[in-house]
């Protein structure tokens, strides 16, 4: 029994809110149950030094959380003067994920920067962050479209969401909330497209070492989980994508 | 006229939203019009090691801004590796305002972090992160004597709300936005206690010297404004302050 | 009765001593009492990057203090890796306060730096600064005149000084030294031109909220005193201003 | 074909050159073709602060790249001040594999930090890093044996050993060097235990997305790399483990 | 010929003023012609972790220069974040040259920081900071002797003194200033105690390498001046040491 | 007696092993005795900015230890965020020393980095990386002129080398190791060319000062030493140089 109630295979209530911030070129807060994510998309005209002149975009993506998302105060990392290990790590998941259904020539020498920062944390920032960061970039090209600088169907290849599973007292189950992420003795993350074309797979043996079966069994779950992410993704964007 | 069609002493639409998020001991979503700004009060069972042993509590702020509540995407202060002179600036008033309507001894010794982050930003965030916060820490002091660690009514002497106000096309106006911040000849800022007590005055000229009778306009402006928050936060935390 | 035996409306010994410095454009040594900062006005030719191809130039300030200018040894900043908060609240008032009265078209695309740095300080320190500060820019400007680069009467409007004020003891007192800077019940910062304009106002509340009319008497005892000092940088730059 | 003209399932040459350092507690350094990687394990009596009184020991892990180890020389992350997020990634990525074969407790109240240097690279950093750094920490436990602090085999549950595989003109390649890990559509990293258990599973798509089929052939590419190698810790380790 | 037309074996004028400070246990302006540099030595009842308990008290220095101490304005340390390599040898120079002549058990368990601010630079700064930190530190000894906390004598074994000799347009001469310094073809810097004991020698070719000839003219021309300054320290601090 | 039952003029077993590093255009791993450290020379078409336009050159060095390199783990400083002074201040005169030897205006607009990272201490590092940092700047310059980029001849003006002594229980003696440089009275470095010109001399007293006469016997010594060091590099470099 989850602590949540939900079944092994189930979702925990999922929200995507466009258009939250009046200034950004695309935007969504992402909520999957507790955890809460704001992404927006910032479109700026340059591209890092190491792409000038070469005809390509770039997307990437930056991870904040506010201090006091999480249970206890965290440290504000503006104030520590270096952003955690952690936070490079996931800030640089979300930026290859993005990147990885992105056409960078279509996109022409522009940069997207997508910012993700976690308003509320309950396991599960990372998946939420990717999720929702596509429907902030979606409509950022959106917004470039109705501007005539790009077709959102050439930039895009495809959608991209993610979704974490886990093996909790000893089954597997979909998406972990932080009740049950901190006591997980298996812990893995899975970003796929909405042709199923796996992108990334993390997986981590937080106690006992795990098994291939049970591994596929999680990459099942997590099939199934994005399949239903991509669904809402559709409905979010509507006819547009 | 006011580019908000405002009249010069008009608040823009306030809203104070108690219990935003799940974890902090305190909390409070402020809307000045398009400025959002989430406070949080996070209770600590320390006090900086110039307190120990003293008796004495303590309450600090800290001031963040997600990198695009902005018209233009700003540099991450994460990411930057430290914090500006603006934001180290505004968190120092924070702090002095908040502390000025608390009797630290009643505290105990205890260490109170209100952290005002800017979701959204559309001038005056300063101002608001101080009437929020306010109502932040006061739930926080209410969570803390429902657990009869402390009476709220000891530890809290007054209400504080503050309250920008400026030269604007040569009239004195309440609660500028950004528009009209980013081209007021004058510009200031003002903290009171519910009382009508003056907590902090800050005021630049931007562009020409102003006058004191100038100033006194403005000062008036902000004694009006700020009573209408503090009413506000009165409404808002019900009998229960 | 105050510790120095002064009146309540009485200025401390103020001394102005141009050409302190062998290498900078313009520099003077400043002394409020035991308060002692060593301004200098260094000229580059660039400007921030904002500004490139505005036609305008800049002038920005920089407050040190050595280690030891206080009663206790505080630690280097250099050391440390990074300015207090304080640090940067000050410098950024003391830049403000200087370009107030500088028309930055005149100056053309240049920048001039004053630097203040705190030999010996007893409070006041940054009301110091923008008064010596005023003399070293005065004369940067006057070796720019001599080498024909900018007349220094078309890009100074006025003369800046600064003064604190605050109430001791229940009363209102200019000038404050240490010992009463310290125990103040509050303490304001006035920076006004030479004709009497009001470019900045900062009062503060330590201990109890103060009244509107505190204010006024602060404010009237601020222009008594910084008429004075005004009157004294006329003597210190002679016919020449 | 493989530019070094291995088989699909060949590891480069590998050695594990155990006692290279004349002062550490365990030292490795291991080759796994040109990419040579230096281990060491140093013993503290001690352990991070949310450990103490816990009874419980702790491994860490550090990561560290000479400037000129690489093709183009890189800047030197001491000078720049800071670990990029590769690093830190990576660092956390073997301090994770290490201690997933490590009983806590039984270590004691000690600290052993395992540095990986690379004093050369071709590809597959990581991946020789932890299959050193097991040997450096199995020759630590063993120096601590020898003083009776701790049995060798209470602390170490099994061997662990990582390798990388990869989809290489189509084809899947095991421990992929350089000049194919540059070019290879899709990347994964593997970290099992000598029992076959697995610890870590990280799979990138660089290109198109990968299929579940492709990844399964990964995992028995790897399987099989990983027990070659566990062979050679034993070998290398002798009897003793 | 000198550009400052002194004979070879000349110091510039020298001088030491005591008790510049009002704050620091001891201090002294020191001049070595237009090298300017204010030395205050700060008494801490606390030393350095590792001498804890040791029964040994420290002395240490540290060294910065104002921004416009220079011909041409230099970054300010404190906002560039860092301490340069230049800074830090030069301070770890004066710190060994002052413990040179210190008895560190008979100063007991504190720790006397001797802080040397150039405020204004024209070469030498490093010699003439130790010659006159010599007398900071003295009278920051007799200030505790005074209070019955040592007794000078025990503590202090000798003077020191330091002076920098070079080779200028082919001829060796004794302390350079600026002009010499930056065109020496060889410079080199001398540290001796009042009984002519070597603590520190420090001798570069920045041009051609020199030979053992022409090093013990510089030694010999070091010896004069440094046998100079110690005169000027005793006539300083009087019968007293 | 030393403890490594050396005469007093007797160097520790060197070797000089070019080519030791697959990437960069020159290296070496130089032993004295336990002491190793591998020096990498890297080519790049830049100058620092100071030296645009100037058809100058530039040679520099920077230094690092891995963490374990001695006896106790020193923090890795790319963890700590910055360099040691001590590291700065090695870095600087292995760059100085280096400079020396070496025609900027052949060289070219080109940067030439030798990276000097000790892999393994016992004292004398510094010494050790000047030596064989040579060797790798020398194979630097013959790959350059086997690509007709310069003649070596024409940019190496001699050779270069390093080495310390010091007086340890009151003998002279010639290349400390650890154990006698942690206890030395006095110790000091010597650089010298092939010629037998002197580059840099750097004598410290640790513990009494010492004399003229003991300084010229350390020369003696270190001129011997140098000598068979530049004998060894005339050997490794064979007819090249």
């Amino acid at each position: 029994m989850r602590p949540s109630k939900r079944a092994g295979d189930q979702l925990r209530p999922v929200s995507l809110e466009r258009n939250f911030s009046r200034h950004a070129e695309g935007s969504c807060l992402v909520k999957f149950g507790d955890t809460h994510v704001l992404c927006t998309a910032s479109l700026e005209e340059r591209v890092p030094g190491w792409l000038r002149n070469s005809g390509k975009g770039w997307v990437t993506a930056e991870y904040g959380m506010l201090p006091r998302a999480t249970g206890d105060r965290m440290r504000r990392e503006a104030a520590s003067g270096k952003q955690s290990g952690r936070t490079q790590e996931i800030q640089r998941l979300i930026g290859r994920s993005l990147r990885a259904v992105v056409d960078l020539p279509a996109l022409g020498e522009r940069q997207i920067t997508v910012d993700c920062d976690v308003i509320q944390a309950d396991g599960g920032t990372r998946t939420a962050a990717i999720t929702g960061g596509f429907v902030a970039l979606a409509d950022c090209l959106a917004w470039m479209e109705a501007r005539a600088m790009v077709k959102r169907k050439d930039v895009l290849t495809s959608h991209v969401a993610a979704i974490s599973c886990g093996i909790y007292n000893g089954e597997p189950v979909l998406d972990l909330d932080y009740p049950e992420d901190s006591t997980a003795q298996t812990d893995a993350n899975f970003v796929m497209t909405g042709a199923g074309g796996i992108i990334e797979i993390q997986g981590t043996a937080e106690g006992a070492p795990f098994s291939e079966d049970e591994f596929l069994k999680l990459l099942a779950l997590a099939r199934k989980g994005i399949n239903e992410l991509v669904a809402m993704q559709r409905e979010a964007l509507g006819a547009e994508l």
